[in-house]
């Protein structure tokens, strides 16, 4: 068309106390001066947030290569008091064996926080951060940083070379607070169940796609029984019966879905700016076959939950766009 | 297209030391719940950049209506620090008189934060801030809010009542810092004269306008000599003859632009977070002919100067979308 290829940046910041720029500050050191860059927050969601802008300017024809930057460096005990119990309708060693399964997993992750597999006695007998939560069943304090680049179609026309790596976002949804969190005295809304709820619905209503189709989700387990809710809200069983996945094995290899391969927040770490934008790389490379031992087999639908506090939720479903070129390639 | 009128809605929160979700947490208290909010932060450019993404928004056909509000609650002294002088090329009168102009114009602006006339003895005798400014060539500390509401084009074939006060955004153009802000000892480069020269050669451009068809200004003077700057790098005129406008009274009523009509962030006030958003309502109610005795007269097209340190520019152009509605009304 004759348009520039113009590039914008998302930093996403970390959440708390960050400089007001601190993205272009990140990025103009690595010689990224003069371009476009917006520093985007929206807690611990601020990640998938600058995802989920960056697609709204591709979609614009605007740009056709954005880079979406995250990083975080972290206070000792800052998620701390975020903590709190949940509800009653699942038994200690269910919030227990998730958080076993996401250190189990970070074994075979090594960009991992933490890559040691822990008993279940070790999980269950840690000292604990807030009622019965305990130090393995929490994301830690963690420093890091995650990148991804989201272009065009019209991009990967001229860049056929690098069809054989894209994937494609089939669908990003982007939700804040509904009334109840204000109106029920219920953790579970506070931590945004309603918002959840209601945007993966619409978001398998407008794809056409349901969990059933999902092999592997990187999903926002910030603390083990946050994990368990949002088997719920995201309708991969009826509410109520979250802890049946876990019975069932259907969280980890060999059951219905893999969920955080990666080790998740409680493993892999939770560096709260880079958490959403690390979801989609970990995704990408389940996708393109890329992932090693940890693997998660016949990967072809993905899925991404990411929620922020105060707040915003982003569900989002992912395929390779060009699965046929993959295919050439292996 | 049978598509939901979604809203978004784009919080510019305040710079520094700002909460994460300070944007959900001053708008779910009027209902705003369950809709996609980002908060967007780009130093005293974050009003702008939240038009910005927001018109992004709108042209991806994924919303047809964005709010775009901002506000501060800032601390005394935030600024004092930033302030320094200039250059030479100008005397210390010109820098006066345009702190007197601003001053003056804010008489006629009821919202203005300061809406007292001074004399050019008083700006010049007045408490020195930095060097030589005074406190009246200085932005003050201020507290305030500022909301737009961008639309689509479909939204207003369905809505035909409201094309009678529909601005147009002609274009909007967002830069950060070029290497010459690090690579020279000049604090004309520093507050951002190089992306502020690019983007508004761009814009004219690609817009086709250019200063000799603008009427009126809004510009970020933070301090008089960021006016007088700002005069050569959006190209009223050459570089260094920025003084030669103000001797020529070309910054104010009579003259040829009006320049800051609302009484600019000198006197109108500098609530960060706000600022980009209500220079856009200036301009937008001085195109509707709204403004009362500040009426700049003839006013068909208006230009945004918005700028933030650290950093990031914004250069902008609207008119009225359908002025056949609007005369109509009169």
């Amino acid at each position: 068309t004759g348009k520039k290829f113009l590039r914008y940046l998302f930093y996403v910041s970390r959440p708390i106390f960050a400089g007001t720029c601190c993205g272009q500050r990140a990025l103009y050191e690595v010689g990224l001066t003069g371009i476009p860059i917006f520093n985007v927050n929206n807690a611990c969601a601020s990640g998938s947030s600058g995802l989920f802008l960056g697609k709204q300017i591709i979609e614009s024809g605007n740009a056709d290569v954005i880079l979406c930057a995250g990083f975080e460096k972290m206070a000792a005990g800052s998620l701390e008091k975020l903590a709190s119990p949940i509800d009653d309708r699942s038994k200690r060693e269910h919030y227990a064996k998730i958080a076993y399964k996401n250190h189990l997993h970070s074994v075979h992750n090594p960009k991992s926080q933490f890559t040691k597999e822990f008993s279940l006695d070790q999980v269950i007998n840690a000292r604990k951060i807030y009622d019965f939560m305990g130090l393995l069943e929490c994301s830690p304090t963690s420093d890091g940083a995650a990148a991804a680049v989201i272009v065009s179609e019209r991009f990967l026309e001229k860049n056929p070379r690098l069809k054989s790596q894209a994937v494609e976002i089939i669908g990003l949804k982007l939700g804040t607070d509904m009334p109840s969190v204000f109106q029920e005295k219920s953790n579970i809304k506070m931590i945004g169940f309603d918002m959840i709820d209601k945007i993966s619905k619409e978001l398998y209503a407008e794809t056409k796609i349901t969990p059933n189709d999902v092999q592997v989700i990187e999903l926002h387990d910030c603390f083990a029984p946050n994990e368990l809710i949002t088997y719920e809200a995201i309708g991969l069983c009826p509410v109520g019966k979250g802890h049946t996945i876990v019975d069932k094995n259907d969280n980890t290899y060999g059951g219905k879905w893999v969920i955080n391969p990666s080790g998740g927040l409680i493993s892999k770490g939770h560096p709260i700016g880079a958490t959403g934008v690390a979801q989609a790389v970990e995704l990408s490379n389940q996708l393109r076959g890329r992932c090693g031992k940890r693997q998660v087999p016949n990967c072809k639908i993905a899925m991404q939950h990411n929620i922020g506090i105060g707040g915003a939720g982003v569900v989002g479903l992912y395929r390779l766009g060009f699965p046929q070129h993959a295919q050439s390639k292996l």
